[in-house]
């Protein structure tokens, strides 16, 4: 059979493992797909760099467009990143009846249900298993490996930076700052790391994957999000002490009346799966009614890794070349037409167990009018642990573990212990997850 | 769309609890494939007794053939186990022109070959999700999710009952026979465990996931396989002073000259992901060339978990029914006329480090004696401890680490050293493999 044609937009990081591979494993992916794939034209803003693949038999433009409009394209790689162009470029490759496949998880998470409402009418597959957690497959087991199962939860490891710098305040005791810059000395984290270190990357992520899991149309605006800045190196010890790991999660859960989608820090047990994941790896627990816990673990970033599920996506679009849209897998898993209206959850709905640190005068009577405003808003307690001041330091910290409760509730209760006059400065709140597993 | 009709042979554990999900997560698997499925006949050995699903709509029969050759049902599920009348069933459903979806890793592991090449002859599909890790989609993952990849090698925890063992031997410090009764009351074990810990079950599906793996034709015949009963309370006490924890491990890896395919107890550095999988789950590492280290995780058993990945064939199955063979995934991931010819090694050819643990008479000596046959065998030693002798006994434990060597050599180490005057009886040899992640 004849090659497939591939037009990449953007040859950067991704696009250049992309070429890499298909070229390195051509043999082993065409023994597989039974067809060999070809890149035979590439998008790049830097005609003119040295690049990290050979580009020899592949037409290389500076302009997007000419690859999306080349007649000889039959699938477009998507690789460029952001919003604009990328929008632009995927729904015109639509138009032209093309087949897509996007790393793109901003533009998915935001863009998605336009764009696959776009891609139904033409009747072509668009696909992104490289959006969400690198080279993990987690798209395809929770798309075709899960089809079973009513999902019940999931939580993940979805943004490596954040991942790493935990781990390191973990291992090395550092405080976030200083491993922070350490990892955009190592290259771990960007120049700019706001998407990384305030959860935006990871909501993205999240989003797509709470769709895939409870067939809920793509609703990043709904994502509750909170960055990793406010965790301390003590607060890494002393969950340690209680017995816990912290760790960024993007979190969805089906909840009694709707959907929870967060990503916060979360205290894990620490023999938990997901609490032993270190570095840069990502890490996704699926829990579904019948097959039960399940996680996919792998490097979630780095050319090579997002190259494979790329190239994973394009063999999947080549063997779906002859079947009729209506047999294929699903954008988001479930037919288009059974999406559910079920609500996201506001936060205050949501409830979660919480560590709570404060800084208090160490004066009598401070722990007394805390467990108060606690047992009158019916938080009950799991432990309590004061700690020394620090040396020179006049305040002392006190860290209650709560049980399960509403948010709403203990906001209410956070907002009558800030007001304590022994009580200094805002409290730190944690979230505490189990996911018995 | 009209609901496909499908046919189940054996309505025992994984039967009923398929019979239960497709009952219970209907509207949810439709939303998902888009049309229902239905089981519309069933064959059972025990037409009379209580069953654990309900059978409204289900001809029930006592003979499977009944079901084979009704005109009614599209796909078979065989969920009988064992190779007769597995295998007959089987290949008639095929000839009927069926598809066929399977639990049954015996029956693949060694008539798989023929299976395949019958129904590639009638253009149906056999998939067998179900046969590996029970609900983990593993099979999935690896013949479409990782097809851009050179896999480099693998490595699972694919028997629940031997991982049990292992997990209460370290954490309760238990001996071997104790637990395994344990594990047989508590429904973990088989009331003959044979299958289980001497890695016959594990061996059959080592063999499905190095084909999918490789590209290589099934070859049970060819797996070094050990058992557990030979590893003891003191060797994982050890192991553990050592920084490792001891697994039963299904392990192929792409070596210099062919393929080594093997199951056994090994040594895992204790950080490892795969070290931290307890009790009966199970978990698979694959490493691909270009994704690097990836894990799968989840229950390897039981009735709902093995039914997932039986109604997600299904689901496959459903959504491949129009499509022409030659584009469907591939049985065993690579297509057949592409299947590679590299031999499996001889394990006397396969390189791993060692756990040595010998019983010596405590005198002066014997450790001169040890390091010397080592030493002139070319094989060196990474850390030896002595131990204290049991209390009433006369030998010292004395158990060596040592480098990677070729398994031959250390069999001829192994010969000498038993045959000194001061080691009494056979020495105890455990595999150490660190698979870097």
């Amino acid at each position: 059979m004849k090659p497939v044609k591939v037009g990449l937009l953007g040859l950067g990081t991704v696009g250049s493992g992309t070429v890499n591979i298909l070229e390195r494993n051509s043999d082993e992916i065409t023994r597989r797909a039974g067809r060999e794939i070809q890149v035979v034209a590439a998008a790049t803003r830097h005609l003119d760099r040295p690049r990290s693949c050979r580009t020899e038999g592949i037409r290389l433009t500076a302009d997007p467009f000419q690859v999306v409009d080349d007649p000889e394209t039959e699938i477009i790689v998507e690789l460029i990143g952001g919003y604009e162009p990328a929008l632009e470029l995927v729904l015109r490759a639509i138009d032209n009846g093309k087949h897509v496949v996007t790393a793109n998880k901003a533009l998915i998470a935001l863009h998605g249900n336009e764009i696959f409402a776009r891609a139904r009418e033409k009747g072509v597959t668009v696909v992104f298993e490289a959006a969400v957690a690198g080279g993990i497959p987690i798209i395809k087991a929770m798309r075709e490996g899960l089809t079973g199962n009513r999902i019940q939860w999931l939580a993940g490891i979805i943004n490596g930076t954040a991942n790493y710098i935990f781990t390191e305040m973990f291992y090395a005791e550092r405080e976030f700052g200083e491993v922070l810059a350490e990892a955009q000395r190592l290259g771990y984290a960007e120049a700019d790391p706001t998407f990384d270190v305030e959860g935006i990357d990871a909501a993205h992520k999240l989003t797509i994957l709470a769709s895939i899991a409870f067939g809920i149309p793509l609703q990043f605006d709904k994502v509750h999000v909170e960055g990793i800045a406010h965790v301390t190196a003590e607060d890494v010890a002393w969950a340690e002490e209680l017995g816990y790991r912290i760790k960024h999660l993007g979190i969805c859960v089906h909840e009694e009346n709707g959907y929870s989608l967060r990503v916060h820090p979360t205290l894990l047990p620490q023999r938990h799966m997901l609490a032993n994941v270190d570095g840069v790896m990502n890490a996704v627990m699926v829990s579904g009614d019948a097959v039960g816990p399940t996680l996919y673990y792998g490097p979630g970033a780095g050319s090579e890794p997002t190259a494979s599920a790329v190239v994973a996506d394009l063999v999947d679009v080549v063997r779906e070349f002859n079947l009729e849209p209506e047999n294929r897998v699903p954008y988001l898993a479930f037919q288009s037409h059974f999406l559910s209206n079920d609500p996201v959850l506001d936060m205050g709905e949501v409830e979660t167990a919480y560590y709570i640190r404060l800084m208090a005068q160490d004066e009598p009577g401070v722990l007394a009018d805390v467990t108060r405003i606690l047992g009158e808003l019916g938080i009950s307690i799991e432990a309590i642990m004061q700690k020394e001041p620090a040396p020179g330091a006049e305040d002392v910290p006190v860290i209650f573990l709560t049980h399960r409760v509403k948010e709403h509730r203990m906001n209410a209760a956070i907002e009558q212990i800030e007001g304590l006059p022994a009580v200094n400065g805002r409290l730190t709140r944690i979230r505490v997850e189990r996911f018995d597993s």
